[in-house]
């Protein structure tokens, strides 16, 4: 009740909306420092929002902390400031004048003794020193020199001189003159080179505090100016900043301390937004008075003996905005906290018209094409290049092996090449989300094989069949566009996201650590081997024995040019040997030294020393530029000192494989496919039926990917307003690429390669661990540049094949566990192992009961644990439709959990009834 | 100026100091909750010192902060204790009698209305319902239920019944049987089994805050209550602690947000200690007020635009005493600081008497000795003795056979094993600090290979030679002892010991790689191994040419007995092959597969397992207890982890060899030397010489170690008050350890062994990483434990010769580093790297300018490198003299350094005057 007033005072000169916004304020504090008969004015702390202290003995900025006050500086000042000078709008240009305005002001008044002027006048206008930063190897200069010499060091006596000098020229009422002498030189010289001012805003002006006690006061001098123009006073202020307040506080002898807080309670004043804003529009000593009650109403108080003074509080992340209503103060109450939308821009939104959506993601994108290509060309995109490049020729190789494998070689590792290469250009090129990584996922394989050995069966032209497929399910995907229907995007919540994310991470995890296990299978350790008895290891060829060679003579018919016993059996290598009917006899036979261990040394120390480095940006250590590089290049990196290493050592470990010559995997088919001739009729319009599972598998995929790549959480930085367009034209991209794909099919040219469908891995990845150097690449140079690469890796085989298939799986370890860390279903699983004392203050664990979080994570689980031995068998082919069975999960979920609850750990899926009244309003128009 | 009364009021009311403290007070605030009709009082917050917070959603405790208060609140807060109704000393016995007295009192001077009693009476009197811990699996019963129906089931209609009862009673004034029907049985037994009462403290007494808004009040209804007894009211505080003061404030409807921040505000000066004094002495209302306004003086104050009252402050770690004068507030005022004092117990002052410090020592030490043994038996010190004594035989093992190798096995591994058991056995005994590992160091190995040669080239038996020196340094040990010489640990300061402690981490560090690249080097890897050309890799033993044989025959005179034509030369193993005169021939006998790697897998595995284990204890996962116990023991559980790995791939890898026979290790010796008859008489006179240099170095060793292991920041625990007779005792024991060995070698027990000193290294692995669970073992037991242990490692052979050496480097890497980790010099190392914003908060650097702490940073480097060098040559001899020229060094960078920075960055070296001062005092008496 006692505030009230203050607040309707404030509320009236505040009040004025139309005036331009104050400027920001920087808050110097000079204290007087005594030295013998000497003085000067040293700065002791200074304020942009938050306090930074001179540490005296240290002689160095502290970090910025929140300036903690005490009460009774805080009244002490209110006392100040009603008893001492309020100068308002005072007509300065030196600091002189304004100093002897102030004390003609005081002795008018009564509050000082007219024998005194010159006294006080003398110490105003002592010279200013500033803690500026001195270079550090200065110190072996000066060894010997004792700090106490140091600290008085620069009290020249020229300086008394130019101040005396001064004080005479203002006797003599010379106030032009003084325009000249005072913004002395050097100061303007040192404060030109402060590299401080870079902190300060353009268009900040000063507020001067000065504190200090003399011997010759009783009562203290206070005095509180507002100049009616920002002037530059000289030295005063250590950056060239025009000052706009001046604070003086000199006291009696023996309160250095108090004055000193009072000091720092107005510094902490004038940077309040509020009470600068009352400083610059108040109007009488009132005034200011009811700005310091009203920052009194609104500050936090912490009770001294729950906290010690001397603690600095580090600066929250976040403050509050001066609009919030104050009084709300106390260490529990969230009513500020709300739960997560689940945002959904209205380019996700069903326009009801055929193509509707498509024809607005164009709209919306097209702007922003350029601004993708030139905007690529970042020093940080090399590092994203490389990895995402070694994504793709991994996966490329291996699933292109694998593919061959499966099709009889009809498809193998060059198509799948070309394919990927192809296809990615075109999808970086056209597509809306140009940030994902084309290649195939394990589904696409295991539908191949079927589609294969179906073919084979039936005696069908696979290549053909395979073709139409293609072409319909490109038709399917393009009406699936047209019609919008990734409205369907709504309904995937985190709940399915995380789901799907968290499974490709365990996919990444697992196939590196499965293939790393293979190592140890394909190269076996030999375990009994004794270094002493190394005479008793060998491996021999044997010559097949004689007799049995001639009733065999029609299997050796193509050997028989080469005189078998002519053949010196010893000098066959392992594979020779075997080709030609030898065997091997020895117990070294088994065995390969060293590979399997060297590869898991390679594995693990890639995957370690990635980590690391990725921490690295949080260390202390080094500039921050210099820690950022190091952090960003960390695969990078990780993989030249690992490829070193296994240089260094020179162990044949198993290498990266790349084609060398360019020409069709199987000698039988050429590179183009003719869609008509081999099969029956029928065949061409029974492939929509396969088509419709391919087309699911795509769709889902992509919309997906669209959510988790568009959570705000994943601060994703997409060029330009339409950044929540992306996850439309993610959708039409994704089908425009099969279907470009497959219509230079039908224009003669079909790339069997399996590339063609995003795959929504790096999205996922986007998260936590690969965030700071992929995620901020969403244009489209990347992407092109990593397709063009795939293409002409034909030709880089000479480098790439100096890396170790294990490093490779390392990063990919890396990427796996990485990308787990961003998961909030992660989280929460961890909390299982978690005493609830120890749980961290997640925003969702303050509302919502710790044992309903654990039963939705368990829900999690157990589909995510479905859907992995689902992917593990051969019904991977319905797992496109397993991913709507989650989303079906998840509604069926609102019947358990209640929509409060729902609210902070998952989103709410939007209500039909909401839907059916946007569709009633659609209709009245 | 204002509060100048009230600090006048309090100094009378709580200055007599001769009544006993106050209890601690445990506050509770429970607000009412209304569900439509129905009302219960639900607990919101506790404060023991620090606020928890009921996450309402979260069903579940906030961490304990501290409460951040709004002023206003406060402000509130004294104008209700103004107007309100203050009881002090109210004899009550159960709530409803104090609620009628209250609401007699506030009818009496006419605050309420009469007929306002029976509504008060009956809300006051509503069931309390406490916030207790459910378990969590409970969720999976009620799948279904939606939280809002969880919130009002406990709200029975009986509860209102059972009020209205002793509504009836009270009014019957019945108050006799009040007493057995209000502390009500089923709240009685869910206050017993709250585990929370074990935080509180046995004396404890609550106060219980009862705060809310109801709709038939016009004005607020406040009450304060002090009773004359602390009295349990049933179930108004969840644990059963008797309730001594009583805050009721109810108020009309609509503003139940500021009556809970002035709850919480009440709540929080009732655990500040001043506050609760005041309120426990306070006569009358307005002591109360004047309490308030203490508190409000002494207040830390938030500025509101830089900070979030809604961010959680976590409890600082050291809190300020009341005591301590208020006012200094202010993230800036470090006057509380103060460098470090370079302690010095009296017990290291030079007594000046004969024998005067051993006495004193003996004197102290004697009463704590049985409980050094008692206070052994803990299960920590199962992780301790194995660490200790696997360093031991680790060390006894390399150590002797080198030493054997040096000496023509006259000292061999089994004579250093049973030096290290029997020396270690008595020193743990008798010595003062037990803690030391006994092991022998680099400068004692020069210095008895010098010895061995010097006696092979001048015709002295070195084994009557060697127990003259022992003899002679042991007296010498004793009369450094008897005159008090470890004064000289005086000028020990940071700066010597520092370097030491790092130089031995670095030994730590430096020797476990250097034995891991041996590995490499002892088994050779084949970098050009081809896996295909397998049958190319073979090692032949081949028969020597027949021809040269005659010629030699001498040579082979031994093996006449054998025909060598007759031998199998295939069958040999590589070292018989060599010895029968066969050679080698192929490509695979240089080199031993997969030995390397694998030891470099264990190597580093152990170390970086042992490194996360220790870390363990700070992750968030398990109960504390558990997360302690795998901290403990996670040097024993990487062993058996990686004994585990070892034995699974079943490699030969290098393992630890421990004799199996107990005898000499040179045949031509015995166990028993007699110390005439050898050597000509001169000889035992010149002993002393070498002795001295032996003796400088335990010297050396001694104090150095005494001073690390006293220093206060290492935080041991040393049984008894005598803590700093330590560092005396050292000494003592040291001197009487290697007298002790050799006054039984004058009996006739010589043991060359080479144990018998004391290393300080265990004292410097204490800091940082060793600490939790080396440290806290101050006592005999672990010591002699291992020395038996030592002693009978010939038996346990069979358990020990698992353990792969590259294991035990691991362990030894991390004990490196993981010492390096508390040492200062080591975090001003890493101030070179870092720039000077991100550097961390260090006290020193507050104090002292960067470029001096640099400078002395460099200087202790580059003695560091001297060192080094000296170390890595012969003149490790002169090694000790060494560390004596360290404080020569340090006591000359008084001249270059001010003693206010020293005094920051190392101790002060005590004055020389001082001492004469004391000297004179002396000469007085």
């Amino acid at each position: 009740p006692a505030v009230s007033p203050a607040a309707e005072r404030l509320r009236y000169i505040l009040g004025e909306d139309d005036e331009p916004p104050n400027p920001t304020v920087f808050t110097e504090m000079d204290t007087l420092q005594h030295d013998g008969e000497e003085m000067e004015w040293k700065e002791s702390a200074r304020w942009i929002k938050f306090e930074e202290k001179v540490e005296e003995g240290g002689e160095r900025w502290s970090k910025p902390h929140v300036s903690t006050l005490s009460l009774h500086s805080l009244f002490e000042l209110r006392t100040c400031l009603q008893t001492g000078t309020v100068l308002l709008d005072l007509d300065g240009y030196s600091l002189p004048q304004i100093i002897d305005d102030v004390i003609e002001k005081q002795i008018e008044d009564g509050l000082l003794k007219p024998e005194l002027r010159e006294k006080i006048s003398y110490v105003l206008l002592r010279k200013h020193r500033h803690q500026t930063k001195k270079p550090i190897h200065r110190s072996l200069a000066d060894i010997g020199k004792s700090v106490s010499s140091n600290t008085s060091e620069s009290l020249g006596s020229n300086l008394c001189l130019a101040a005396s000098l001064s004080l005479r020229v203002w006797k003599r009422g010379g106030k032009a003159k003084f325009r000249q002498l005072l913004p002395s030189p050097p100061s303007s010289f040192q404060q030109l080179k402060n590299k401080f001012i870079k902190k300060i805003p353009k268009d900040a002006e000063a507020s001067n505090v000065l504190v200090g006690e003399v011997e010759f006061l009783e009562k203290p001098f206070v005095a509180f100016v507002r100049l009616l123009q920002a002037t530059m006073l000289g030295g005063v202020t250590e950056v060239p900043v025009p000052t706009r307040f001046l604070f003086i506080l000199l006291g009696p002898a023996g309160k250095a301390k108090s004055y000193n807080e009072i000091g720092r309670a107005i510094a902490t004043l004038m940077v309040d937004d509020l009470f600068s804003d009352v400083a610059y529009r108040a109007r009488d000593r009132e005034d200011l008075i009811a700005g310091i009650d009203e920052f009194l109403d609104e500050v936090i108080v912490l009770p001294p003996g729950e906290w010690d003074p001397n603690i600095r509080i580090e600066p929250p992340k976040k403050v509050p905005s001066a609009e919030k209503s104050a009084g709300g103060g106390g260490g529990g109450s969230d009513d500020g906290e709300m739960p997560e939308v689940h945002e959904i821009g209205e380019e996700l939104a069903w326009t009801g018209r055929f193509c509707g959506g498509l024809y607005l993601d164009i709209k919306r994108k097209l702007p922003w094409f350029p601004s993708d290509f030139y905007e690529g060309f970042h020093i940080q995109s090399i590092s994203a290049i490389l990895f995402i490049y070694l994504g793709c020729i991994t996966n490329a190789i291996t699933f292109g092996g694998l593919l061959g494998d499966a099709t009889d070689n009809y498809q193998g590792v060059m198509e799948s090449f070309l394919g990927t290469a192809m296809a990615g250009s075109m999808f970086c090129l056209f597509a809306g989300q140009p940030l994902i990584i084309l290649s195939s996922t394990g589904p696409i394989l295991i539908f191949e094989k079927l589609l294969f050995d179906f073919s084979k069966g039936n005696g069908i032209d696979y290549m053909e069949f395979r073709l139409w497929i293609g072409l319909h399910s490109a038709l399917q995907c393009l009406i699936l566009v047209a019609t919008d229907a990734s409205f369907i995007i709504k309904y995937i919540t985190r709940f399915t996201e995380e789901g799907f994310s968290t499974l490709i991470s365990f996919i990444f995890i697992y196939d590196a650590i499965k293939k790393m296990i293979g190592a140890f299978k394909y190269y076996p350790i030999n375990s009994d081997f004794k270094p002493d008895y190394v005479t008793m290891y060998k491996c021999e060829c044997i010559a097949p024995d004689p007799a049995p060679v001639a009733p065999n003579t029609t299997n050796m018919s193509l050997y028989n040019a080469i005189n078998l016993t002519a053949l010196d059996w010893t000098q066959l290598s392992k594979k020779e040997c075997l080709k030609y009917g030898g065997s091997l006899v020895g117990k070294s036979c088994k065995f390969v030294p060293d590979l399997a261990l060297m590869s898991f040394i390679l594995f693990f120390g890639t995957y370690s020393m990635t980590l690391t480095l990725k921490k690295f940006k949080f260390s202390r250590y080094f500039p921050t530029k210099l820690r950022k590089l190091i952090s960003d290049f960390s695969i990078f990196m990780s993989i030249l000192m690992f490829v070193g290493l296994d240089v260094l050592f020179g162990l044949n470990t198993p290498k990266l494989q790349v084609p060398t010559d360019f020409k069709p995997t199987r000698v039988d088919r050429g590179w183009f496919v003719f869609p008509f001739g081999k099969n029956p009729w029928w065949v061409y319009l029974a492939s929509a039926l396969p088509a419709l599972l391919v087309t699911i598998l795509i769709f889902m995929d992509q919309q997906i990917t669209a959510v988790i790549v568009n959570r705000k959480e994943h601060k994703l930085r997409v060029s330009g307003d339409s950044s929540h367009a992306q996850g439309h034209s993610i959708a039409s991209g994704t089908a425009c690429t099969p279907a470009s794909t497959r219509f230079w099919g039908a224009d003669g040219v079909l790339l069997q390669g399996t590339g063609g469908r995003g795959s929504p891995r790096l999205g996922t990845l986007c998260k936590a661990g690969a965030r700071p150097f992929l995620c901020k690449l969403e244009q489209r140079v990347t992407g092109i540049i990593v397709f063009v690469l795939t293409g002409i890796s034909v030709f880089l085989a000479p480098i790439l094949k100096y890396i170790p298939m294990p490093v490779l799986y390392g990063v990919f370890l890396y990427m796996g566990v990485a990308s787990l860390n961003g998961i909030q279903f992660w989280d929460r699983c961890k909390l299982f192992l978690m005493p609830a004392k120890h749980q961290p203050d997640y925003v969702f664990l303050r509302h919502v009961p710790l044992r309903r979080i654990h039963l939705f994570t368990l829900v999690q689980i157990v589909c995510l644990a479905i859907l992995w031995i689902l992917k593990s068998t051969v019904a991977a082919i319905i797992f496109p439709v397993m991913i709507l069975a989650l989303i079906l999960v998840r509604r069926l979920l609102d019947f358990v959990f209640s929509q409060h609850d729902l609210a902070w750990i998952d989103n709410i899926i939007p209500e039909k009834e909401k839907k059916k009244e946007d569709d009633k309003k659609k209709k009245k128009k």
